[in-house]
């Protein structure tokens, strides 16, 4: 069985094989531009973002892995082949990790890490206090999918109170949930800290602007680590230096990477970080691809299918 | 009813006295160095780091208080008067603020929170795959007093293991316990990161050091918040540069403030906090002292008392 990789470019391909031999020994890992690589015999794929149309040239293609949870880099194809799965990448380890982000960035406007590490690259011992606990704060999490689920029970277990949104309703223990464009200015309001889990759709893109920003209680924070293009950056700005917002911590950013002149590098109240929120080793990943690929070749269905339908 | 106060200088004592109003308006808040204020007149002093003789001069006191968790600053005092409790200011949410502050300790180490405050003051998209979740690794906590068990048991609602060590052995859910100097080396050994909430005393002063630091898993972890003289920080630098420790969160430093010479400032895997660890607001503390003079006036004893005995 053949699975070729295009994840990491080709200097991480020996590590992908690694993995797999590690649990999957039956599978050859191939690299996706592999000169001498027979279209013809790939069974599977494990993309990130695969120039369009490439996919659609793997005739016995049995199913997509994206190497991530969000496949928007996939979806974008437009010769996408129908009718062949396409699985999200969602093994335990990348919620838990995903969870732990959000805690971390949680706390971190809580605490206002950024003030701290600014003032430590001073050298400068800024005494302050903190306003209140993060326990005082209600965090709303937009998206109860696998990582919004993992995030607010880590969330509760810190003795944060929690909120949530969706399109459709969920029942979460210990969460107040709402659903769909009808709920979510009640949503907004209850939100002290604002967390950004949704996958990126039409729906969801240019969401985290304005008029959003304007619905949420004055001084809220906001974590963000869906898709770069859900947020209008220079709005964010503007409501973290009108005060709207006191301090964001953005993970994903469009384009990426951020460009060296973008103004939210040097925002004393943003925190940048590249896009780690959720990453799984890749050992983490091949586990869950192998398992994936058991599944299918048994005749089950694997989980976290994407659904076109949709549109995540 | 007259209660002094020396915390945060003179300039708090207005802030002292709205909160004190808006919670036991009976009692009268004076400022420490009030020329005006008739020392037989005081009741109870509220201190972090009094001038050593000047409590032993209020011979009404019947009770003093310390205005955080630890009372370093107070017992240093040789003519500290015998016979008045000294109560540590632990209000519940104090233990809150401290559980949040070493989840956020120990989530930045994971994530490498440092590095990423480097590479966004650089303006560069340093893109790093991190090892493992922080749940792949145990924290071992030294200290299961008030603020050690608060910070295990939000460590655990994270999924991430804990070990603890304390002076008697304790028991508490879902955390393997250590006790004493003899259990120290097994305890050490489990400690993928190393949480340090120990009260200042003479067994624990300069504990931190190269030969605990060698019995550390190589490359763990190492959270600060006890007290500054507890550590050896040339120690933990060598540690550091010799990867035998990967990472540092430092809260707390002898002398306080760290001075803008220290290397620890500048150090690539080196977090310097000020000593904000866990800081209840004013009127959380100013609620539970509160709360305490009015068990006292009752007959009852106060919780969180000092203990000449052991020291802490
Ligand atoms: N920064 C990172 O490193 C990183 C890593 C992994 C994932 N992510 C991001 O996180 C996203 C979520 O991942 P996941 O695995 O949790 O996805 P998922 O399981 O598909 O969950 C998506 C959630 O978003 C909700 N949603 C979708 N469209 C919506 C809309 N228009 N209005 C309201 N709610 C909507 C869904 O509602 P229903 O429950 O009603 O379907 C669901 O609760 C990914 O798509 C990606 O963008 C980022
Ligand atoms: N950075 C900050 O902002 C900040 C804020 C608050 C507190 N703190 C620090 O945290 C410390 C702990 O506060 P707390 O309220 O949790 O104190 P606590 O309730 O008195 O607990 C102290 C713990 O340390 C253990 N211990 C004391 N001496 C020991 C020794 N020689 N060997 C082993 N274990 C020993 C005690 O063991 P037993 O259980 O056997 O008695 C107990 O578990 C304070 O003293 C202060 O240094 C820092």
């Amino acid at each position: 069985m053949i699975l070729v990789v295009k994840s990491g470019g080709e200097r991480a391909v020996p590590e992908w094989q690694a993995c797999f031999a590690a649990v999957a020994p039956q599978l050859q890992v191939r690299w996706w531009d592999e000169p001498s690589l027979d279209p013809a015999s790939v069974d599977y794929a494990l993309v990130w973002d695969p120039e369009p149309g490439r996919l659609a040239r793997l005739p016995k293609l049995r199913a997509i892995f994206g190497s991530g949870a969000g496949v928007d880099g996939i979806v974008a194809d437009p010769h996408l082949p129908r009718g062949v799965p396409l699985v999200r990448c969602v093994p335990p380890e990348a919620t838990q990790r995903m969870g732990e982000f959000v805690c971390w960035a949680v706390l971190s406007l809580n605490k206002d890490a950024r003030r701290m590490a600014l003032a430590q690259a001073r050298a400068e011992w800024d005494w302050f206090e903190p306003p209140f606990a993060a326990s005082a704060q209600t965090v709303g999490i937009m998206g109860l999918g696998a990582m919004g689920l993992r995030s607010a029970q880590m969330l509760l277990g810190l003795g944060i109170p929690v909120v949530g949104w969706s399109r459709t309703r969920k029942d979460v223990p210990g969460v107040e949930t709402f659903a769909g464009v009808a709920d979510l200015p009640a949503f907004l309001a209850r939100s002290g800290v604002l967390v950004c889990l949704l996958p990126a759709t039409p729906e969801t893109t240019g969401l985290i602007a304005a008029p959003l920003l304007a619905q949420l209680p004055r001084g809220a924070g906001l974590v963000q680590v869906g898709r770069g293009v859900q947020q209008v950056l220079p709005d964010i700005i503007d409501a973290l230096d009108s005060g709207q917002l006191s301090g964001a911590v953005l993970d994903v950013f469009d384009p990426e990477p951020l460009p060296p002149g973008s103004p939210a590098w040097s925002h004393p109240r943003i925190t940048v970080t590249p896009h780690v929120g959720s990453l799984p080793s890749r050992l983490e990943r091949a586990r869950y691809v192998a398992d994936c690929i058991a599944r299918i070749e048994r005749g089950e269905a694997p989980p976290n299918v994407y659904d076109p339908e949709r549109g995540y």
